[in-house]
């Protein structure tokens, strides 16, 4: 059931707490343009959601009009810099006392809505009704609780990735992050709020409250407060987890004297919670008899939850509500007890934005009319605060950091986000290579390595601003944030779920655009592309006065060469740095001599020897001559071969890669002097597509929804994924249904070490599925 | 989980409560001759079970050794009481605190055995280990508890009739006892002790803890202990059964202010379990505290019980342990709970002799090698205390004269008892017409009845035994002993079971037996037998003269006028103790003209006409006219048809009825009148077998097992049954797979009024089953 209705009664100290030291436009963001208005109050925190609208600077590529030949000189396309207004989600948390203080400054800053109403929802919400209608001057209109709750549960699942979490307090990592099933149905919710309620959900419109419990929450902070006289519900899960449960409780050897051995019974196992405190003749603490209750009631919610799990056949078993609300202790006794009761077949998964479900489903409820569920968003990781930001558990530091105010913030993004058609099990589908959450040296080493790169980032940034005076003011703000969001990862690495190279650069991304740094690569990039397009001509040339044999090898040489040109990686931006004109024969010169250190060349040669591939979808990496000398060159050779081919590049910019619309003008030049792409190009048999992404890594369960189609429809039977990014951070063991080729230069020498090759060594790894003829 | 293992400390005062006035050898009955001993010593409540051998008087009839004539006389046949050995089981409940009193009482008693083991179970038996074997000589050998609670809740539901029960608190009739279904498996035990243990039983030795709670018995007592302040287990509960639960939940009305109709929850459903007593700044009071608590764990068991239940696809579910111990508070909430959950879909099952099961599973262990489960077993209601005689919520009077003790007595039988083959349904078969637990008018008059019909009970009794000086103080004891228990039943009308005039008939039997009157009519009944054999011969010349039509309504009139013989039946009693010549021409007059009050006789006579049964069995009634001038003749018709009669008789003396070995005799003197009875005993065509019972009415769920097989070998199609007892006041509903014949004279003025009749109305009702041709 509901969180607790019950709400403090001392809620007319109105004056933000001193804990308070984000200023309230921190918080409450982009409040000017809010409009579509939900609050969820609960029994202590209050989340307010809304939708405002985000002004932001893009960078834009616009081919000059070479007809009227107008300022074209030198340059090879104009990029220009635009306001764009995109579409944003804000979740706030905070405490009730706030709620006042909260309203009073929605209102001032109020000032572009129509909104004439507020959806509500939570047991809170009745009390606060008039308050929140004089205050805001909105009427408020109450919606069903659980149905919010489910909305906002489907929403969260569908559209944040690793937003299920497995808990494991002994693990290396506490947080096991769930990969994100698109197929989330069905699953079963448990949320403890005051009471329990246990919910069958079968699809977006079907929900069941299939049973319930009047032992949760309620009943933990109630006889909590009656045992031990302490009132705050926080205290008493402290109070718990300090506690020996053990005085208390009557075990199984209190009364065996050991095991229970032929029922199973471990000899530690809890016979009776309480069953002491009957007849012992003694004080009991406070803390031992917090302890006490708080496994009582977690193993009897665990022990509900498998058997209604097991009775409607759902392995999914989601937990949220206040009791939960990520505190450790909680979560450490739930799982544990759903572990001992379903042996392991059943895992206790908890979401990382629970509290939010409620405030989300009701803004979902109230924004019908604008279709939220047809867009895929995606979390802001520069907006949003992370896991346990208000975790009493929490490092002090942060905590003050952060008050007692969470924030989730959601960019709606221009396409709808959906599988690679061609993955083997996209239930099992991990992207990244190496979980960074789990593997604490890695995290060491790639934390250090961002935090070195920063000076460079913020740099490159004012340089890709020359005009603009306050661009190093921005980008000083730009290296604090990012620099704090670094420093949290490295106390709570799970904020965001699984820590990984690709969340690290995905999150500096975000608060470069937050900052209004749309693209500091641009310039960079331009001039790159320039260069290496004026040797296009003669690479595709001394190409083919290779013998057949010869040119293969060369094509793959000329590819990993030119992923050498990577301003992504550390080694290689520092040479970049410090000589601009490092020639493409110099990469290839650098590269490793056969055999690589993955080397599947032979195989590949001998499956060119057969019949061509009917369609080949090649991720691209980088702009200037990874694109334009290595890749171009090599798709030519697939086109040539009867190949068709779809270059499948970013929507965004991410550091030096090549955007798709970058791409465009190039192949467009590219054409221009080369018959075989323009044939190609006229005849749809070389198609450009964007893959839905600004990061320089890969996530192939989160791609433009036009991408998957083609690939589908071109009954696309060979994947090429290029780069370091793309194909080691992430993919290097995606397994897909047809073949596939993963080439990369290791352009980092830590990374080197880990996979037991040196700088610059090569990944060839040509793949075959099981089953499929070579 | 296990009764509660702790146990007071106190322990030391070992001199009996003054509520104690039993003397000792009033409880541990037959000590002398006791052997095998088995202990069950929970948290409070200790319970022994012995086995020993009863000595008592039973009245056997011989014939005379025609061949010698010695001391014939005009004797029909000779009675003698004889002394037999019967085997009983005792079980005994008491408080722990008289464990040492009652240890040394039993060493000064235990004379005539050689037992050197006592088999224990139980938490506490341990604890007392040292004790038992100082006091008693015996070695303590521990079983296994849950093993113990299995065979004992096997053995329970197999051999007393009524053993579980349905508890509903505001029905006419608290408990509903359930008809015994022979097949008892599979079913779920929920046992709360401390914890709860969930076991799932499929088989006599093959069970599984599939399921357990810590929230149980002990948590109940803890958890209230440290609420209330209040330690002991009964006050908690008494403190529940005065509180308001709604002081301390939160309600869904609390949260929502009226129901959450689209979640179907009602708005006085707890949410929240202490819900209110975290925020709320006030005393709760002990009484609602306790009532909360009650509430909350019954639930949970009730919830968590049902789960199993539907996830086993178990539909029996039974109850048992310290917390349910007949209180009628638990039993309610947790009936609640059930219902609330299941919907009605399962039923909660409580058990008579629930606190039993350990004592009477380890005595099982322990005489495995006496095959105790190769006999039937029967509940002496002489001295069995009945269910609830030390509940704290009984009538004081009771309670004053029982003490804390409360015994079970159970008979062990000469033969094992089974179902009828014959009928429909043995699942749905109830014996009993009224159930007079439910029926508080026919309670209130059977009871009188029963109490008025005393003195002349008593008279009979002594008047059985001439000879023997003290027979009056016998009978007085006699009549003191049953004249409780009828006290007892009028305000515990469920202390047995369903409260029934069988089992009130039953109960004087077993009262009279233990004072030794094992047959107070045998006299009665022998002259009554010889008067009618000089009639016999003329009797059946007379019905050879009459037209077959005629004959065959005279024949049934011969039965129905039979019947009227009765000493069972008040009005005729009467009628038969002023005038003993009172004749067979009488009886004809007295009979109702037809159409009789049921009256299927046309329908009989057509059926007549047609074929002949195969094989008929007739269960007889009373001595003398009834079975010598109405039964026989009738039984020589059938024969002469070419039916097969099998004559089921008495196995023991019960009122004037025919017994057995009173039939044996009976019959051999009329075959050596009639040679178409002759023939037919001789041909095996006619049969006398035992029914194995020695009640004046009829339960087809316990019949002798050699009667069931010749039913089944002789493909009997045609059942009778006679007389009030067997045919109105049970059987009268008793639905048969073949053709079934009833036939009655009510002699009851009270009962025919009931019925719409009046005195010596007749019910003639015979029945085919549906889907049968006439």
């Amino acid at each position: 059931m509901a969180e607790c209705g019950r709400v403090d009664s001392n809620t007319s100290s109105h004056t933000m707490d001193k804990s308070i030291t984000l200023p309230p436009d921190e918080i409450f963001r982009n409040m000017e343009n809010a409009k579509r208005f939900a609050i969820d109050i609960g029994g202590s925190l209050t989340k307010l959601a809304y939708y405002s609208t985000v002004q932001h600077k893009v960078a834009k590529v616009r081919s000059f009009d070479h007809s009227t030949k107008e300022a074209a000189g030198d340059k090879l396309y104009e990029i220009s810099v635009q306001e764009e207004v995109t579409a944003r989600l804000h979740f706030i948390k905070f405490e009730n006392a706030y709620i006042e203080t909260c309203l009073d400054f929605i209102k001032d800053h109020l000032v572009n809505t129509e909104t004439k109403v507020i959806k509500a929802t939570g047991g809170g919400a009745h009390k606060f009704k008039e308050l929140i209608e004089r205050k805001l001057g909105l009427k408020v209109d109450k919606e069903d609780e659980m149905t919010c709750l489910i909305k906002g549960c489907n929403f969260v699942l569908k559209n944040i990735p690793h937003e299920a979490f497995v808990y494991a307090k002994h693990a290396d990592s506490e947080f096991r992050f769930q990969t994100t099933n698109p197929d989330i149905f069905p699953y079963l919710l448990v949320n403890i709020g005051s009471g329990v309620s246990i919910v069958k959900v079968e699809s977006e419109d079907k929900f069941e409250r299939i049973g319930g419990s009047s032992i949760g929450g309620g009943t933990f902070w109630g006889l909590g407060a009656l045992l031990t006289k302490t009132k705050r519900f926080d205290e008493l899960l402290q109070l718990a987890s300090k506690g020996q449960h053990s005085s208390v409780d009557m075990l199984v050897k209190d009364i065996y004297g050991g095991s229970y051995a032929c029922l199973g019974l471990t000899g530690d196992l809890i016979a009776s919670s309480f069953g002491k405190s009957a007849t012992a003749d003694k004080e009991f603490s406070n803390e031992d008899m917090a302890k006490s209750l708080l496994h009582m009631i977690s193993n009897d919610i665990g022990q509900l939850a498998c058997l209604y799990a097991k009775l409607h056949n759902l392995s999914r078993v989601y937990f949220g509500g206040f009791f939960i609300r990520g505190h450790p202790v909680t979560m450490h006794t739930i799982t544990y007890s759903i572990n001992f009761f379903t042996k392991g077949e059943v895992q206790a998964l908890f979401l990382r934005h629970e509290g939010y479900l409620g405030a989300i489903g009701a803004f979902l409820k109230g924004a019908e009319e604008d279709n939220p569920n047809q867009y895929s968003w995606g979390e802001n990781y520069a907006g949003s605060s992370g896991l346990m930001s208000v975790s009493p558990d929490m490092n002090p530091m942060q905590r003050a950091r952060s008050g007692t105010f969470d924030m989730l913030e959601m960019d709606r993004l221009d396409r709808q986000l959906v599988n690679l058609p061609l993955l083997q099990d996209p239930s099992s589908y991990i992207p990244d290579t190496v979980d960074l959450t789990e593997d604490a040296q890695a995290r060491e080493y790639w934390l250090s390595c961002f935090e070195e790169a920063l000076d460079g980032v913020v740099k490159r940034a004012v340089a890709s601003q020359p005009d603009i005076p306050e661009a190093a003011e921005r980008a000083e703000k730009f290296r604090q944030k990012y620099l704090h969001k670094l420093q949290t990862l490295r106390h709570q690495p799970f904020a965001y779920g699984s820590l990984t190279v690709r969340s690290l650069l995905d999150t500096r991304e975000h608060c470069l655009n937050e900052f209004n740094f749309p693209d500091p690569y641009s310039k960079i990039k331009e001039r790159e592309n320039d260069i290496a397009l004026k040797y296009y001509e003669k690479a595709v040339k001394s190409l083919e006065e290779l013998s057949w044999e010869d040119r293969q090898f060369a094509l793959v040489r000329g590819v990993l060469a030119g992923n050498v040109f990577d301003w992504g990686a550390k080694a290689v931006s520092e040479v970049l740095e410090s000589n601009p004109e490092f020639g493409f024969e110099e990469a290839k010169r650098r590269l490793e001599d056969r055999p690589w250190l993955v080397d599947s060349f032979d195989q590949w040669l001998e499956r060119l020897k057969g019949p061509p591939h009917r369609c080949a979808l090649f991720f691209v990496d980088n702009s200037g001559v990874d694109i334009i000398l290595g890749v171009m060159p090599f798709v030519r050779e697939l086109l040539s071969r009867g190949t068709e081919v779809v270059l499948a590049s970013n929507s965004g910019p991410a550091l030096n890669d090549v955007t798709n619309s970058e791409l465009q003008i190039l192949t467009e030049r590219i054409a221009a002097m080369d018959p075989v792409i323009d044939s190609a190009l006229r005849e749809d048999r070389l198609t450009l597509v964007q893959d839905g992404s600004s990061s320089p890594c890969l996530d192939l369960s989160r791609l433009d929804k036009v991408l998957a189609m083609l690939v589908r429809e071109r009954q696309t039977d060979l994947v090429i994924i290029e780069g370091m990014g793309r194909a080691i951070h992430t993919n290097y063991y995606a397994m897909l249904s047809c073949e596939s080729l993963k080439m990369a230069v290791i352009k980092n020498s830590w990374l080197a070490d880990r996979l037991g090759g040196k700088l610059f060594s090569v990944v060839f790894k040509y793949e075959v599925p099981a089953g499929k003829p070579h």
